[in-house]
């Protein structure tokens, strides 16, 4: 059979089941593994864009290194976690210009130093196919801290942060992951569970949902909709690399009033709630949004 | 200017050199660093095979797994760091057979296993180019026994592990790590220096004395040779994965006798010593091994 019949998710699911015996703690977003002596916990994530299938050779450089560094941050951002060191893989076709490779480089310098992230160590090889910008990231949450998909209770509130919908008109290539939120968030507030928007509220509030074996209902017209995005982009388009969360109703107000003191400028909208596990008909109401592969 | 006229070394250099300051401690084979509130060190490195550059579609995608991960595990050796956990990325064409990637990964999994590394993470792209594997590695060694090339002193022997040259007959398919002997070095001696051979004894030779701010001299005579392999092929052949130090000729006695009771089937060669820096003409005896993008 071939990949684009079998579609990501199923190819990673069915090779992620013949691991042995993992020591990985939680990991959708990113793996977070204890580290020998410490009391904090390790945070690794590593994520690559890929010429023709993420960008195309006409796009900026400097936003595909930018957009490079940033994806994987957004998965930091769904950990509550801090992010420290980059590593990063630039496979290039050697007839490519150096001046692509300083642009694009510029861009994941740029990037990493939003959020005072060391590029510690890179990688180049030539290629005959597509470039490819692979980036890793390491960081650290405190045990405490540290959120995972699968922690959301029947009846919590479900929230999103921004607004959703037509980030391919921009937004894909100059999003700042929502790391100082999560931080706030967790420091102030117990957040059951999150995750951060990269295929579209369609494809991912299902995968929360269902990491923490419930159902979910959303009010379909109290979405924050993008400029000129309408209910579908919300539902559909995918990159928004905004946060999806869920927290008790009784922090509701609190949570409100203290979000728009802090983050004035960025909207924090309740979209839903948990409920309990849904039955297929009621979970197909979301279309799924972008999946590689397919 | 294009990039197969630079060359990698250079390429790399030239990014490097426009990194902010740096939180790095040591950083040719992996970086070495510290992570908040432990007292170990983390060791970080990033990897990666391309298809028609490092391998060709006929290759077995099994020996492609193994290879992609032992790779990256080769500089833990270098470094004597002890691996822990491994992302993989894999960038394949849509049109690829599902029993090419499940053996694939199947390589990359027995290689993991070999030192109890284990995957904790995993991203997956279409490309419309070549394959990617691209293999990120944490892990952690003692303050006291983190090695660099840096530390060589002058007069110090230089010994090599196994045999070198030929690599490509097979052997750079199947290596394993010197991940236990490196351990085992640091254990029981003071090492100065240390590198693994990827380039060839050539190329990579020069780097470490460069960096120990010296010359060496080598006895060519006394290059442990490979089956088939003449001396040109153990300096420039490259892909050895053997381990190449520098130790106190005050401690050759004992290594050699220990070494021996304790790796009985793997040679431990003393090539050379490290001298004072190198003029030009001499340095140029050694040819240099494979760099990419020349």
């Amino acid at each position: 059979m071939k990949l684009r019949r079998v579609g990501e998710d199923a190819l990673l699911a069915s090779l992620l089941r013949q691991l042995p015996g993992s020591r990985k703690l939680i990991g959708d977003d990113c793996a977070v593994v204890e580290f020998p002596g410490a009391k904090n916990l390790l945070v690794l994530k590593t994520d690559c864009v890929v010429e023709k299938i993420h960008f195309t050779s006409a796009t900026d450089p400097e936003l595909v290194g930018w957009k490079a560094m940033m994806r994987p941050l957004s998965d930091f951002a769904a950990v509550s976690a801090t992010p420290q060191f980059a590593l990063i893989t630039l496979i290039v076709p050697a007839a490519r210009s150096t001046t692509w490779v300083h642009k694009l480089y510029r861009g994941l310098k740029r990037a990493a130093a939003r959020f005072d992230v060391a590029i510690v160590g890179g990688e180049t090889s030539a290629t005959r196919g597509a470039a490819v910008v692979s980036v890793s990231i390491s960081g650290v949450v405190e045990k405490n801290r540290s959120v995972s998909r699968a922690g959301g209770k029947r009846g919590d509130d479900l929230f999103v942060t921004g607004r959703l919908g037509g980030s391919l008109r921009g937004k894909h290539l100059r999003f700042v992951p929502r790391i100082e939120e999560s931080r706030w968030l967790t420091k102030h507030f117990r957040v059951h569970a999150m995750m951060d928007l990269s295929d579209g509220l369609g494809a991912d509030l299902p995968r929360l949902a269902k990491a923490s074996g419930l159902g979910f209902k959303i009010d379909k017209d109290a979405l924050p909709l993008a400029p000129g995005a309408k209910i579908d982009n919300a539902i559909s388009d995918g990159e928004d690399y905004e946060l999806l969360f869920a927290v008790s109703p009784r922090d509701r107000a609190r949570l409100e009033r203290s979000w728009r003191k802090k983050f004035s400028k960025l909207p924090l909208t309740r979209i839903g709630s948990l409920t309990q596990r849904l039955n297929n008909s009621t979970s197909q109401l979301l279309r799924r949004g972008y999946v590689h592969f397919q």
